[in-house]
Order: structure tokens, then sequence, then C-alpha cells
């Protein structure tokens, strides 16, 4: 649905809205209406938390998460379990994990997962900095937390293969199975995905 | 949930898309961290848009609809039946009624309905404006086409009593009601339903 009559400035914004996941024609044209009958220090306020966003994010440069503050809040927590590193695709899945409740240990964020059609390869993630982190003595056990997908598995196997080259001896392990092939991390309910974590099993069993 | 660690400016962001309507927290997070992950000049470009949204859209000084350009593309056509004016609650009913491509004459918006307990009396909607526009000859029908709901039917009722009392013989409709095409009884509310068993009509009238 297209905005009515002459408003462009509101048929550009319907227009960025739209290309969000997770947000169709209908609701961005829902959207860009709601925002019009908004106060206007309001729409301005979320322009302005928007403006900044990119310039205040980075990544962490021990374990690829988002944050503010380089390195993040986990890596420099005292009271996380640093032998114990969980392996996820993005961000938002180790958010996830956290809210789960049963995992203590620490992240490693890829970025993504192996996806040669796009042009995504082993030197677009973050594989040659999680090989880095492993060869401290500190690690024994990383669990392949990637998403129970096509893409996920491949790259937890490849990332399987990688690590028993190191022959460092650390444990491997990869979700139990429960969560829905085909699903999706983040939209998994925290108690389904604290099972999961509570019965992940050695990655030769799978 | 809540953002990861250290991240306020993304709270910040994630708290204020959740206050949108159809985003709950869950999206409201997934759009916030979505956004991290797009390219610097895609948000900023959104933020910029968003800053001047406010400052461009207006409302049509003849029909109170949403625009950039007063009078209103609507106002402005000479191809529009000026005879016949649809009322309606809010500028995207407009824009639904324009796309079903079953209506030509022009808009009256009155900004919302009649509700009392949320301080929105005759005062807060365009009521006065569309009461000073009936007093032209041009107009032969007013659709009052507020919302099926409690206040919408409400509002419907309050405004037929004003402009029954004009006295200018002006000619009053509402959209018929019933099951919509394409729909299913199973799903249809029973409300609906009941009005649909009542109103029915004879086969070959329809």
């Amino acid at each position: 649905m297209k905005p009515l009559g002459n408003l462009p400035s509101l048929d550009a914004v319907v227009a960025e809205l739209g290309k969000l996941p997770g947000i169709g024609p209908k609701s961005a044209t829902a959207l860009g209406y709601h925002l019009v009958s908004l106060p206007t220090e309001r729409v301005k306020r979320l322009a302005q938390l928007l403006e900044v966003l990119p310039d205040k994010i980075v990544h962490c440069s021990v374990c690829g998460m988002l944050t503010e503050t380089d390195p993040c809040a986990f890596c420099l927590s005292p009271s996380r379990d640093r032998s114990i590193v969980c392996v996820v695709e993005e961000s938002l899945d180790a958010l996830s994990i956290e809210k789960s409740g049963a995992f203590t240990g620490v992240f490693h964020v890829l970025g993504g997962t192996l996806s040669p059609l796009d042009g995504v390869g082993p030197a677009q993630l973050r594989i040659k900095e999680l090989l880095e982190r492993l060869k401290s003595d500190e690690i024994k056990e990383v669990i392949l937390a990637t998403n129970p997908s096509v893409e996920g598995e491949a790259t937890a196997s490849f990332l399987r293969t990688l690590i028993a080259d190191l022959e460092t001896g650390i444990e491997l392990s990869r979700f139990a199975r429960g969560l829905p092939i085909g699903g999706d991390l983040v939209y998994t309910d925290g108690e389904t995905l604290a099972l999961a974590i509570q019965t992940r099993k050695p990655m030769e069993n799978q």
C-alpha cells in the first residue's frame, strides 16, 4: 500500500521501514502513519537515537559481541566461566542463550554462517579469532551453537574439523536436538533453550 | 528481552521501537539488532527521514487528511466527485477505502472517535469543520465510514443527529456490514455472523 496523495516524506519512511525484517508493506504503512500521529518530540527522539546508534556500537575485539565498551561486559566479567566458550552466529543468539539462564561461560560471535553462494567464506566470519582464542589453556569446552539450519550445521561441521586439527583436547559439543530443525535460536522460548543447553551432547555421538 | 551487556544506545532504540503498535518486545529487540547490522548510511538515512517527517506533514485545512501540500491532492483534484463526502476516523482509513477503487468522492478525516473516558469530545475531532463543509449546496451524500466498533458506531450516531439537525436534506449512509469476501465462517466472530444472518438478502438481489 502506497501512502495517499502528495506525501513523499512519509513515502520515504514507509519504504525504509518496509525493508526491515518482519515488516511487510501494510505494517510499514501503518507504522509510518502512526509515527506521523505521534508528538513531534517522540519522532525526533527516535531519529536522534538512530542517528547516533551506528557510531556508538562496536564489536568486542575479543568475542565479536555488539558492545559500546571494548572489551564487552562478558569478556570483562570476573563471574563468567572462561573454560567454556559458546560459539554463536550473531549477538542476538547470545542474548537468547543468556536469557535462558543455563549458560555462564563466555561467547564467541561468528558474525554469520558459511554461505558460499552469498560470498561468505571462512575469512568473512570471526573464525581466525576463534582459533586464536582456543590456543589458551583456559578453554576446556566449545559449544558450537550455530542454528539448527543447513548453513548452521555446515558451519558447525567446518569448525569441528578446524578445532580437532588444533589438537588441543578441547571438548566440542552441540545443543541437544529438541530445537526444531530449520528453526531460529532467537525465536525459541527460554525453557526449550535451557533444556537444549543442559542436554548438549559430545559431537561424535550426534 | 533487554539487550545484552552494556548497550544503552541500543536499549534506548529498542525501548522506542517497542512502543510502536504491532511491535512486541521480541520484535523490537530483533529490529534493534538488525538496525545495528545494517550499513551505517542506511540507519542514518532512516534517522534523517524521521527527523524531518514531523515538520513536513500537516493536516489538510479542508478535509483534515495528512498531506505535505495544503489543500491536499484530493481536495485539489478536479476529477473527484465533490457531491459525496466519506467521513473517516483517520487518514489511513481513507487510504484503505481509496485502494478499494470503489470510491471517487472526497474525504473528511475526523482525527479519531468520540471517547469521553480518554478526554476526546466533539471539540477534539474535526466535527465543526465537517458541519461547515456540509453547508455547501454541492454535497448530496455523506458516508459515515467510522469503524464498526463501539466507539465508531457511537460517533456515527452522534454525527447523524448533528447532520439531520442541519436540515440540508443530505443523504446519510454507512458501509454495509457482513462477512468479509474470502472470509471463513469458522473464523468470523459471533457478532458479525449474527448480524450477517439477521440481515441476509435474497440471493437474486445480491
